[in-house]
C-alpha cells in the first residue's frame, strides 16, 4: 500500500438522535445500529484498513470519547487518536489533523471521512476511494465524493457539478459548480431531476499541503487560533495549546469555510449505497428486513400481533428478553438497560417527547 | 392468643394472569403487585400473625413453590409448610391440612384463607376474623366470610343469605341460603340491588373436627383417596402417601364439594376493602393512584405525553430505568428483567396475544 496515503476519521460528533440507544456519552458513531455487532466507527475503520496502511489511519475525536475509540478499535495506536478538547465543526478538526499528518509526512495525501455513515457495497466504495485518492495525488484539487441521489432527500446537502448530467454518468472527476445546504422537498425534486446535483457525503481527498494552504487562504479566523501549532504538536505543550486554540475558535465547517470558496473543488460521483441516517424514521426507511406489515423487530425473541410499521430496537443488553407487542401502528419501541422509549415513529413526535419534557437531564440518564 | 386457633394459608395456585410479572414458576401469591415491597403471601402471613400464634400458621402449597414460601416467610418452621404434589383445588387441600392440624391439636379451630387477596383495612379485617373464629368455636357451623359488594362484579362468586338485607346490615352471623358461581353482568346488578347477596371471599373458619366430618359426608370421592392419611402423616411414608392420594384425586372445590351441600354453612358479612384482582384490567380498576388522564405508571422515572388509561408496571428489577412513553391509550406496558409486554388493556386482547401465539412455551421464558 502507498505509504503516503492517510485516512482521518472524524469521530467527534455528539449527536444523540437515537436516544435512548445513543447518548451524549455514547453518540451514534459508537453504536451498532443494525445489530451487526460492529459500530459505525468500527466499520469505517475496517473499510479503510484494506486500502490504507493501518499506521496511517487516524481518528479525531473529543477527549471524552477517546476511551470509546479505543474500545471500538483496540488495535489503534494511542498516538493515532487525536483529541479535540471541544467540538468546533469540521474546519478546525481538519486543520489540526492535517498539521499532525504533515508533521509525520510532508507528502501525505489524506482521505477525510465521517465515522457514522452506512455503506452498502464495500467493494464499490473502496474502488471509488482509490479513484479519488489517485486524482488528489495527481492534481492540485480538493476532491469530494458525491453520491448519486436515489430519492429527493431533504436531510442531505447537495453539490452541483459543472458539465451537467453527462459528466456524472461517465463517472469521472468533475469540477464543482456550487454547494447547496439541505433543500426543501420541492427543490430536492428539481435537483434530482436535473441529474447534475449529487448528495454531499462529507468525504474528501486532498494533499495535506494543499488543504493546509486553502485553509490559510479562506479561514483566517481559524488559522489565527492555531498559529504556532507546528511547534506544539508532539510536545508536552500540545494539550495546553489545543485547549487554548479550540476554546476561542469559531465553529466553521470545511464546506462553508473552504469548499464553497475555493476554485479547486472537484467531485467524484460515487455509487455504493450510502446513508447518513440520523433519525429513527430514516433508519426505519432504510431497513430492508421488514415483515409484510412493515415492522422491523430487532430482538431475538418476539411475539407480534396486529402491529404495523413498528420498529423495535434494543441495545444488545437483552439477548434473552421476550418482546410481546400487540396493536402498535407506526411506533418505535427502543429498549435499553436503563431506558424504555415507546413513541409514534414520526420524527416530530419523537423530538417533542424528548425536548418538550426536559430531556437534557435525561440524556445521560442512569 | 388462643392456642387452639390455627390458620391455613392456601398458596398452591399457579395462575399466571399477570404475565410477564407472574409466571408458572412465580405465580401471583408470590408477587409484590402494588410495589409495597411485600408479596401477597407475605402480607397474608403478617395479617394473621397478629391474631394467631405463629407456630399455628401453616401454608399449603405445591412442592415446587416451597422455596418461594420460605423466601417470602423466612421465619416459618419447615414443618408448617405442607406440600401438595399436584394441585387438586381446595377440597383435597383442606382435607390434607385439616388432618395435619388435627394430628397436632384435636380441639383446633382453623381459619382457611387464600394467599393472594388484597385487603385495604387490616384492623377491620382482623376484627372480622376474630368474630368468625369465635362464632366457629361456639357453634357447630362452617363459617364463611362474605364481602359487602361495592360494584356488580362479574369476576367473583356470590353467596345469598337467609334473612334478607336486614341481617347483612346488622353485621351478624347469618345462615347461608345458596352459593352462586360468577354471574353475568345483568344478574350481578340484580344481586347487588337485592342486598342479600355478598361476594364469596374464599375465607372460612371452622372446627377442624367439624370440617373433617362434613368432608367425609359430602366428598366421599376425595375421602376415599386419602384413606389412611392419619397413619401416614409425620412418618417417612407421608410423601409417598400424598403422591398416590393426589395423583388419582379429582379436582373439587370446597364450595362445590361441601359448602353448597351442607346445612351448616353460615356467613359473616365483612367490610374491610377486599379485592381478588386477577386481570390487569381489574388491577388497574382498583388502583387509586391514577393521574388525571387515568394512567398509572409504577416506575421511579417516567416521561408521559398524551397517554391515557395506560398502566405501566415493572417487576422491581429496573429501579433506575427511565420510561418515556407517548400516545398510548388504554394500554398495558409491563417490563421485567426478561420480558416486555405492550398490549391493549382489554382482557380479551391480552389473553389472545398470549394464548394465540403459543404462550405456554414462553411462560417460564428465560
Amino acid at each position: 500500500m502507498n505509504e503516503n496515503r492517510y485516512c482521518v476519521i472524524m469521530a467527534g460528533g455528539s449527536a444523540n438522535h437515537f436516544w435512548p440507544i445513543s447518548r451524549k456519552s455514547r453518540p451514534k458513531q459508537f453504536l451498532d445500529a443494525d445489530g451487526s455487532g460492529k459500530s459505525f466507527i468500527r466499520k469505517t475503520y475496517e473499510r479503510f484498513a484494506g486500502i490504507i496502511p493501518a499506521e496511517n489511519i487516524l481518528v479525531v475525536t473529543l477527549s471524552r470519547f477517546a476511551g470509546l475509540v479505543k474500545e471500538q478499535i483496540p488495535e489503534i495506536d494511542d498516538c493515532n487518536i487525536l483529541m479535540e478538547p471541544y467540538g468546533r465543526n469540521t474546519a478546525p478538526c481538519i486543520l489540526f489533523s492535517t498539521c499532525e499528518v504533515l508533521r509525520r509526512n510532508p507528502d501525505a495525501v489524506i482521505v477525510t471521512t465521517p465515522a457514522d455513515h452506512a455503506i452498502n457495497d464495500e467493494d464499490a466504495f473502496r474502488n471509488d476511494m482509490l479513484s479519488i485518492m489517485e486524482h488528489a495525488e495527481n492534481n492540485q484539487v480538493l476532491m469530494t465524493l458525491g453520491i448519486l441521489p436515489t430519492a429527493p432527500e431533504t436531510n442531505y446537502g447537495y453539490i452541483q457539478v459543472t458539465g451537467g448530467r453527462g459528466s456524472v454518468e461517465e463517472k469521472r472527476p468533475v469540477k464543482v459548480k456550487t454547494f447547496v445546504e439541505k433543500p426543501d422537498s420541492n427543490l430536492a425534486e428539481v435537483f434530482c431531476k436535473s441529474g447534475e446535483f449529487l448528495w454531499n457525503s462529507g468525504i474528501y481527498a486532498w494533499k495535506a499541503s494543499l488543504i493546509k494552504e486553502e485553509l490559510e487562504k479562506y479561514t483566517p479566523e481559524v488559522i489565527s487560533m492555531f498559529k504556532g501549532i507546528e511547534d506544539a504538536l508532539g510536545t508536552a505543550y500540545e494539550q495546553a495549546f489545543l485547549e487554548r486554540a479550540y476554546s476561542d475558535c469559531p465553529k466553521i465547517s470545511i464546506d462553508y469555510g473552504v469548499m464553497e470558496n475555493t476554485d479547486r473543488a472537484w467531485l467524484y460521483p460515487g455509487s455504493f449505497g450510502w446513508q447518513d441516517a440520523d433519525t429513527w424514521e430514516s433508519i426505519m426507511r432504510n431497513m430492508d428486513d421488514k415483515d409484510p406489515a412493515g415492522n422491523v423487530f430487532h430482538a431475538a425473541h418476539t411475539l407480534k400481533a396486529e402491529d404495523s410499521g413498528t420498529l423495535l430496537m434494543t441495545d444488545g443488553s437483552h439477548g434473552k428478553k421476550l418482546y410481546a407487542i400487540k396493536g402498535l401502528k407506526d411506533y418505535i419501541v427502543i429498549d435499553t438497560d436503563d431506558a424504555l422509549l415507546i413513541c409514534p415513529r414520526d420524527d416530530k413526535q419523537y423530538k417533542d417527547l424528548l425536548s418538550g419534557l426536559g430531556m437534557p437531564e435525561y440524556e445521560d440518564f442512569r
